[in-house]
């Protein structure tokens, strides 16, 4: 929010000098996190893992979640082996709220697309058991969950009373359209959250990953005029080239990105760096973050040296 | 989130039947609440504190916030006057944060535009007295701030200890940016933000309205690439055709619409049905709300019966 002069932009992005060990007490902003975090500090993306969501602006690139939703990531998985998204589209864009993709044709037994070797019938994934599960807990109170913090880099809810943990719905999170029954979602029609996170759909329909690069592509898109942001006009949706898991792209044309993982003391420190904003711009820390404020970065895998 | 067989759209947006007097304890749906409400829940917008912010693509509408930040909305409609702000344009867009308006040539003495005679220096506008300010209160927990609800219309925040209120940075709330010094606003480069509402703002800048019709308008336009969303080139600026006060504008030109009023029995039960969501569709009731997530309907005015 700072003003445009250059001058305070360059302010703004400076990086500071290294820190020398004998400073003990500073307290880090975000860059300098990223600049003292180590390899160690960040994980590719598995493969299996990873969506490819080609449009004709690019390439999208989302992080499936199989230990939260396994039965909806296998379907998805199948789907994609079968170039079940390839010519469909994106049908709906719903100001400060989501934007979806599927078949248009979804209601016309004529035109529907088949769903091939993909299940038809899979259970709801709302929510799955909390032990066992590695959760990095943030220190702040969250009004829609009893704990919140982060697994394997996702944005998540537990209720250890429940022994229950869930996704939760901030910007980027990818999930799976259903109707009014909660088991009937197939995972051939996925929606982003390209708005004010909708926390209130947490345990209320399965998630099934989160965009990690190239959600401007998505939350740029004409919002549609019809109920719930829908396009009204075939012409308004936004072509699917292609849906592709990274495993079946050969290896140089991957998205060589990694991300930040989520279980480290550098993360830590990252967000205590946003809970209480050091940029010298600020000068009312909140000594709070909300869970979906956290950055959730990604960089391009560094060359080898 | 519902797939979209129009059978299903149809449902989500069916209203429901007159409720008879004698059903007491039916939970009541937003869509019931505006159907219920009466023209009192209603009110226009001040034409003195409307600003009408002309694009190619349409008309933004903002409400200014004169008890919270009278310097700078005393400011922003002497520019305004001048015709401060026409010809310039849109110079920022970055995702999931805030578009920002304002002179592109804030930096070259050769170009800027002058301030004429609105002031060039302003007081911080970050928080004011809480004292005398009818406040709405959410019954939920926020981690922000002490206290959260409504004022006048907009989302905000409240610290009784300390007297102090401010307003809250959800999506579609307009502010002045400033650079370092906390009173290096004009009210000359404004910004709305665009994503998850980044309430570390709050107390930390002037915020002076909010954009209550056209923020799909400001949410779509590309991010711009250099630092912060800036625009690279000049030619990816969108630019402003005017700013207007609704009150410079003849009546029939103006947008005619009104906004639910925050302080009324009708909008409490307007947050208590998004609260517990009870549209058929969902399966767990959240029992909470953030601040930002509560909606603030507006509608075209009735015509005369």
């Amino acid at each position: 929010m700072t003003k445009l002069r250059p001058a305070l932009l360059a302010l703004a992005l400076v990086l500071p000098a290294a820190v020398a060990a004998d400073e003990p007490q500073k307290a880090l902003t975000m860059q300098d996190v990223l600049d003292q975090s180590t390899a160690a500090d960040w994980r590719a993306l598995d493969p299996e893992n990873t969506l490819y969501l080609e449009l004709d602006s690019g390439r999208v690139v989302i992080e499936l979640a199989p230990d939260f939703a396994p039965r909806h990531v296998a379907n998805i998985r199948t789907l994609v082996r079968a170039g079940y998204f390839d010519d469909l589209s994106i049908n709906r864009s719903q100001d400060n709220f989501v934007v979806q993709w599927g078949d248009p044709d979804a209601d016309d037994k004529a035109k529907v697309r088949p769903l091939g070797e993909a299940d038809a019938k899979l259970p709801a994934e709302f929510v799955r058991d909390a032990e066992g599960l590695a959760f990095t807990r943030l220190p702040d109170v969250d009004g829609w969950a009893p704990q919140v913090g982060f697994v394997q880099g996702f944005p998540a809810a537990r209720d250890p009373k429940a022994n229950a943990a869930w996704l939760a719905h901030c910007y980027g999170a990818v999930g799976a359209g259903r109707d009014a029954a909660a088991d009937s979602s197939q995972g051939n029609q996925l929606y982003v959250v390209t708005g004010q996170s909708p926390r209130q759909l947490d345990r209320n329909i399965t998630t099934v990953g989160r965009v990690v690069q190239g959600m401007e592509q998505l939350s740029v898109l004409a919002r549609g005029t019809g109920p719930l942001g829908v396009y009204e006009q075939p012409g308004q949706r936004t072509t699917i080239r292609a849906i592709r898991l990274a495993s079946q792209v050969p290896e140089a044309q991957r998205t060589a990105i990694e991300v930040l993982r989520t279980d480290t003391p550098a993360f830590q420190a990252l967000v205590e760096s946003r809970r209480n904003r050091r940029d010298g711009w600020y000068v009312q820390p909140a000594g709070h973050i909300d869970l979906c404020n956290v950055p959730l970065p990604a960089r391009a895998v560094p060359a080898k040296g």
